[in-house]
């Protein structure tokens, strides 16, 4: 049974169930942080998941990061699967912008001080849902 | 005609050219760091590569990190897309370990201090070049 790491379901905000993965919002104000959590269990790497899965998951996020790139005008988007704090397999898409408080360091390991407020999270959540449309 | 930039050049050694992306191992000792550069010219995000091109990349990086870290028994796999400061599409995997000197933060912004030495140098070299038969 997959059951979501207690780190990850307190540090970000439920957006869309998908059959084989949840897209979650980072709760921070400072990043439009998208992170995609696969909801089989004992998942630690990318390599546990089988090739389909992967190139399923990994073109999700490409296609997401570079949607919501355009249609907000971010600079970049950062893609990164990390795990060291958190072992349940997950993957961070971050939109960038050059005046960002991390600009041009990673947003991995940054204090994150500032959650969400009501009208920036429904603005994020609804751009990732017209995404899914 | 691509070029590649002249950071990523003076920052890395080339191990391998593949038909479609360099492979190349950062100039660092503290970590097992190998960088994925592909070999089109014009390329930023990961979107601005076809399907096909970005499912054989990513399951490249995959599949070596999953290699290397079995091979050499780290603990965990990082993979990242930044390109804040590099702009040409590239890709890490860095090999981590739990007492490495950036864990559990990421090796991205990381102060790297010392080159590689011939010996490491040939060793993860000669690994990559095993994964490659």
């Amino acid at each position: 049974m997959f059951k979501l790491d207690k780190r990850l379901e307190s540090d970000t905000i439920l957006v869309k169930e998908l059959e084989s993965f949840q897209v979650r919002l980072m709760n921070a104000r400072q990043f439009f942080w998208i992170v995609l959590i696969p909801n089989k269990p004992n998942l630690t790497e990318l390599s546990d998941l089988n090739i389909h899965e992967r190139n399923y998951l990994m073109n999700f996020a490409i296609d997401l990061g570079k949607f919501i790139k355009s249609s907000e005008k971010y600079d970049k988007v950062n893609i990164g699967m990390l795990g060291n704090v958190v072992s349940q397999l997950h993957l961070h898409i971050v939109l960038r912008k050059r005046n960002d408080a991390a600009w041009p360091g990673p947003v991995w390991g940054w204090e994150l001080t500032t959650n969400l407020d009501q009208e920036i999270k429904q603005k994020r959540s609804k751009l990732i849902t017209k995404f899914l449309e």
